[in-house]
Formats: C-alpha cells, sequence, structure tokens
C-alpha cells in the first residue's frame, strides 16, 4: 500500500510518544524532522489570548525556514505567560539538540487544556523516545497523526501526487479538529509536508490562499481556539516548480488536500453526525457571501433542526434576517438540496415535509441560499448539533 | 391579594382563549384591551425577515396611539407575504369591530411556527372568545400571560407602583421568552400597560431606555427572533407626571419591570437550570463593554462549562480572544464571582477547582471581567446550555 501520510513526500520522518501528558496514557507527543531545512510558511489564530507555542511559532517562521515540529496534545500551554512561552522555547532547544539544528528552526505546537503549564519533565521525555524513532514509514505518519488527537474520533490525513513534467511532487497533510481533553476548546492543528522546492514567498502565498476557502470556512462551534495553527514544510526533494504552470498544479493539489482535511474536521466535528455544507450564492460582495453562509453555519437553531433531520427552514431565514447583508428578502430563493423552500417570500408551494426531512438525514446536507444581489458565491462547512456535543463539554471534568 | 398582573393598573382588561392554534389545546390567543385610547410606543425585531405583525405594528403604533393589543401563539405569520401582512390587519379588523375601536389602534402579535399562514377561521373564533371574557381582574391578567406562552416552561410577570405625590402609579408587564412551538425560533414577546399619563414622545424615549439595558442585555442562543415586539400603553386613569421627579421615577420603576421581565426569560431560557450574569468593567467604551461581555455570554463553551459546573476558565478568556475590544491580555482580571481565575497574563495561584465548581453550581453564577482599558460597564443575561436545548430543538418536529 502507498504512504498517504504525512511521510509520503521525500526527505521526512516521524516519530511519536506517550509520555503521560494524557492521562489516557494514549499518544502525546509527535516530532516530524526533515532530512534538510525547508522553505516553510505558517498561519496562527488571530484570538488575542493566543498560545505560548503560537508566540514563539510566529517569530522562528518568520524567516521563512524550519527543519522540524514538535507537538503535544493534553496541554495547550494558553494563558501561561512568561513562563509558557520559555517553556515553548525550551522544547525547541531540546529537538534541535537531538536533530542537530537551531532551535529556531523547530516549530512548536500544543493543543489541550488551557491555563496550565507544560509538564517540562514528560515533554522531554516525550521528546527524546519520539526522536529515538523517528522513521520515514507510513506507520510512523500514522502514529503522529493519532499523537496530535484529542477527543478527535479518527485521525485526519491526505496526500496528492502531481505529476511535473517527468518528476512526481508529493503532498501530504494531518490535522486535529473539534476535540477536547478534559475537557477543552476546540483546536486546529494541520501540518502539511511536500518535497517540492518551492520559494518561501510562494509557499507563503500559496498557503494562505489554500487556507482561506478551506480551513477558514469551517466551524463547529465558532469559537475560534488560542492555539489554531497551519504550517507547511517544503523539502525540494523530489524537484521544483519550474514553469507558472507547475506552480498552479502544485497550488491546486495544495488546496485539495487543505480541503480533505477540512472536511474531516467538519464531519468529526464535536457530536456531529452529518456535514451541513451552507452554498450563497448571488452575493453582492465577497464579504456578504461568507456573512450570509457563515450566520446560517452557525446558527444553533439551524444545526439542531438538521441533526433532528427537521426541514425547519423558518431557521435559516431568520439566521439571514439577523445579518446585514444586501439582499432583498422577497428575492431570495432557499434550497434543500434540490427542493425550493423558499422564495418570492413566502413558503415553496410544492413543499413536502416528508421528502424534507429524508434530504436532511444525508450523510452531508447542503443548503443554498440565492440572495439574488450579485454574482459572489462562497460556501461554509459545519456539523450537526446534537447532545454529544454537551455532553463532551459539559460533563467530563477538567 | 393584589393584582399584580398585566390588568393591574386602572383601566385595562384582558380576554383569552383556546382557539386550536395550538395543537395541545391550550390558550393561544388573548386579547388585552384599554379602555380608552392610550399613548404607546413599540419597540420591534431588527432581524429583516420579519414577522407579518412586525411590519403591521410598526405601521400602526407609529401616531403613538393604541386602543389593545391582540396576540396568538401556535402561528408567528412570518416569511408569509403580502397574505401574511393582510391576514395581520384582518385579526385588528376583528378586533376593532368588537371593542368599537379603529383597526390601526390595534396592534397584532403573533408568536409560533415559521413560515404557515394564519389560521384566520380559528384566530376569529378565539377572537370573539377572547372579547367576549374581557375582565379587569387578575385571573384575567394570568391567562393572558399564559396565552402567550409558546415553550416557556413558567409565565412571566412583573409589577411595580410608584407613589407620585398623592398618586399611585401602576406600571405591570408580562412576556415571553425562549420557546418553541413544533418548534420554532424563541420569540420574545413583552406587553406594558401603565395607568400613569404619558406623552408619546417621554413614553417612546423611556421604553427605548429601559429596553436596552434589560431585554437588550438577554441572550438564549443569539437567534434574534423575527417577531420580537415590546410594546407599551399608558391609558392615564391614575394621573399625570407633571414634573421631571415624577417622570424619572416612572421611568426608574419601568426600567425595574423590565429587568425583572428579562431576568425570568434567562432563567426559563430553553433547557436553562441556571443563570449566567457576565459583568464586563474597566472598558475603553461602550460598544466594547458590551461586545465583551455578549462575547462570552453566547459562547457555547462556556455555557456548557458552566452547565456542568466545570470552572474551565480557559473558556473565558478564549471568547475574549476572539473579540477586537480594547485591553491588553495581561492587564485582564477575571472573576468567578468573588474568586480571581485570571491575572497578570496567567492563572491565579489561589485557585482551588473544588469551590469554583460549587460557585458554578449555584442558581446564578457571575462572571466579571475587568479590560482595565477605560471606565465602562456592562452586562448580559443569559443561561447554561444543556441537553434539553438540543431536546426541544431537535427531537419536536414541525
Amino acid at each position: 500500500m502507498k504512504n498517504e501520510t504525512i511521510t509520503a513526500p521525500l526527505g521526512f520522518r516521524c516519530g511519536s510518544a506517550a509520555c503521560g501528558i494524557k492521562a489516557s496514557g494514549k499518544l502525546d507527543m509527535g516530532v516530524l524532522v526533515a532530512d534538510e531545512a525547508c522553505t516553510a510558511a505558517a498561519m496562527f489564530t488571530r484570538n488575542r489570548f493566543c498560545g505560548s507555542p503560537v508566540t514563539v511559532g510566529r517569530e522562528y517562521v518568520r524567516d521563512g525556514r524550519l527543519r522540524a515540529i514538535v507537538v503535544n496534545s493534553g496541554c495547550s500551554n494558553v494563558a501561561t505567560g512568561r513562563r509558557g512561552v520559555a517553556d515553548a522555547r525550551q522544547t525547541c532547544v531540546w529537538v534541535a539538540e537531538a536533530i542537530d539544528a537551531r532551535p529556531t528552526d523547530i516549530l512548536p505546537a500544543s493543543t489541550g487544556i488551557i491555563g496550565a503549564f507544560l509538564p517540562m519533565d514528560k515533554m522531554r521525555r516525550g521528546i527524546d523516545q519520539a526522536v529515538a524513532n523517528l522513521s520515514y514509514s507510513a506507520a510512523a505518519g500514522r502514529k503522529f497523526a493519532r499523537a496530535i488527537m484529542t477527543t478527535d474520533l479518527k485521525p485526519k490525513q491526505a496526500c496528492a501526487r502531481v505529476r511535473i513534467g517527468k518528476t512526481t511532487i508529493t503532498l501530504a497533510g494531518c490535522c486535529k479538529g473539534s476535540g477536547m481533553i478534559a475537557p477543552n476548546m476546540a483546536t486546529m492543528l494541520a501540518f502539511l509536508t511536500t518535497d517540492a522546492k518551492v520559494a518561501a514567498r510562494d509557499l507563503k502565498r500559496m498557503l494562505a490562499e489554500a487556507v482561506e476557502p478551506t480551513f477558514n470556512r469551517v466551524t463547529v462551534d465558532e469559537c475560534p481556539s488560542t492555539s489554531d495553527t497551519v504550517t507547511i514544510l517544503a523539502g525540494g526533494a523530489a524537484g521544483g516548480l519550474n514553469s507558472t504552470k507547475a506552480k498552479a498544479s502544485f497550488a491546486t493539489a495544495l488546496r485539495e488536500v487543505c480541503d480533505s482535511l477540512a472536511y474531516q474536521i467538519a464531519a468529526d466535528g464535536e457530536g456531529a453526525t452529518r456535514v451541513l455544507e451552507i452554498k450563497v450564492s448571488g452575493a453582492k460582495t465577497a464579504r456578504d457571501a461568507h456573512a450570509a453562509a457563515r450566520a446560517i453555519a452557525v446558527s444553533p437553531l439551524v444545526k439542531t433542526a438538521v441533526h433532528g433531520g427537521d426541514p425547519n427552514w423558518g431557521r435559516i431565514v431568520q439566521a439571514l434576517g439577523a445579518t446585514d447583508v444586501a439582499y432583498s428578502p422577497e428575492r431570495v430563493t432557499v434550497r434543500l438540496g434540490n427542493a425550493i423552500l423558499f422564495r418570492h417570500g413566502a413558503p415553496a408551494k410544492e413543499l413536502n415535509p416528508k421528502k424534507l426531512s429524508q434530504a436532511m438525514r444525508r450523510k452531508h446536507v447542503t443548503i443554498a441560499v440565492d440572495l439574488a444581489a450579485g454574482r459572489v458565491a462562497d460556501r461554509v462547512l459545519t456539523c450537526d448539533f446534537s447532545r454529544e456535543y454537551i455532553a463532551i463539554n459539559a460533563d467530563y471534568h477538567t
């Protein structure tokens, strides 16, 4: 079987360990190491109470160069002040010493409980163990994808291969979504690798372009984490992108990988039983298209209706009505799958509640809104809203 | 026992009926009639898919004069186009004929399922019955408060008496909160009566000033209804407000009545087991104070933590971090009740999880955030977030 994990691109090794940060004894430490220093780019949360690893990561990736990633689950090192930042730097020092690299070429990431300091003795032991079992194998890639999970039910991985002339470029990634430890906030961490040779400034631009329509269009509970991090390392072992066409192919593949990972996050949202895709067309501006789709995607009333398979479309127009996007209520059309629910300011005559309820019980439910105010479209992915979400977030104590 | 219902002020009668709009056979029609035309003011939802009664009500109250209110529960007459507006006008015509008033002196209101037309035969029968049993009694006031309920568990009423010179002015109100029929969206309807004589322009201003810090500071699921309506009728039978001091006393009483009703809405929010009050101080601007409090109040992570009695304060800073309000994270202090959770950018040293968990299990939980960025304060009331919310909104089908 072909390696489709984060070690699929040439020149990347992974190591993992269970060092006791998670009380469950599951994998909680991962190290990803490139054979050589890579060009690199990263995007971080805009939450102003950002984690200490985010503060350090922002600084270290600024020169567009990384050699390794060190990530732990079980403790997010957020709201931990100066000590937290010093701890994040120290983990980079330990990895750097172990692989003979510069500490500033290591990107740290943490996910888990907020407001607790990293257990540095466990971190040290975990890093040593993870570095000791570094491997190019698919098994190592799969273990890494599990080591970054919190209450994710499934590891999330994606891989794409692009033929450019005679060479094959490989792109791969893994991510974690909305999970809690004990419990804590939903955090998105995504790590991407490629063996293409890409200039740092191109990588930065392409990453931003890939993240915007994918990771930035997923919401589970509309609570932006303090730790969100997406990063890509480009090693170059397979060859360069020497033409505009090659770059475009690479950018497309990068977006596809991000798209797959983002979809997996929605599907594995806390308590999720189905994916809900909100498509908006006919918006006057890009901002309007995004705002309208997001307003519907974050509505607990829409999300609980979808959970119950209840074609309660009034909740969709309610959510839309609460926004300030440009449209005229009489011209708006709302569809569930292929069926029209609402147009000309009134319920569609042909509504069939039974069929609609069936359409709402699919694994993937699409709500499409045509604002008839312009030509811009957008979409947002989310999941339904279940008792399980409440259970995950209310019952298991810190 | 003193009358503390909406018929407590002199000159107001209520009638109610169960006319079959609700399948349960419960009260679903209420009529409130003043002996004489009153000065009146009303505030409505800003949701742009507003209900047909809101469209009609806005028009009828513009002259600052009303004689009666007609309200049904079970069908909100929202997203029903021109036919919906015509139906709302017709209900006013029927009431006007029955009490010998002008149709434009009747304010219509509806709450319940969205996207269904009013069952006009039942409406007609209900209006006839309600008018036939109009009464000044407290029992009639209590029945009216029940007739406007949807899935509210309790009727919500408040009353205040103000001594001005030798006369006593009475102010009363009732409201409904976040309830669903079958199910549908949370709707706030509030009706206020007084026997003070107040000029329409004063009433409008005082109502706006009373609504802003009370009804506009409650959120259950942050889904602004298409039908929200707050209205006040001032009959004048008890006497006028002839001094600045008298007006101020009246304004204070009005705010107290609104405050009590708003609190009852939070306490009876869908699935609520406790009230959560978010207080923000030290904000740079009024907008910032409100935005910070609201960001915490709407966070499903905060609301589920409070439901579980879990002092997971990381979620509070996460919610704050996602806003654009002015503060420096190192200067923010977060308190739960009297206990400090977070300051100087790190967890408070004296944290006692057991005590905090107890503090979170009270009927009224207060989270206080000092932004240390200015002098403005605000607060928002909400409730915890439980499985019951999901059950109410996902399980009972339309």
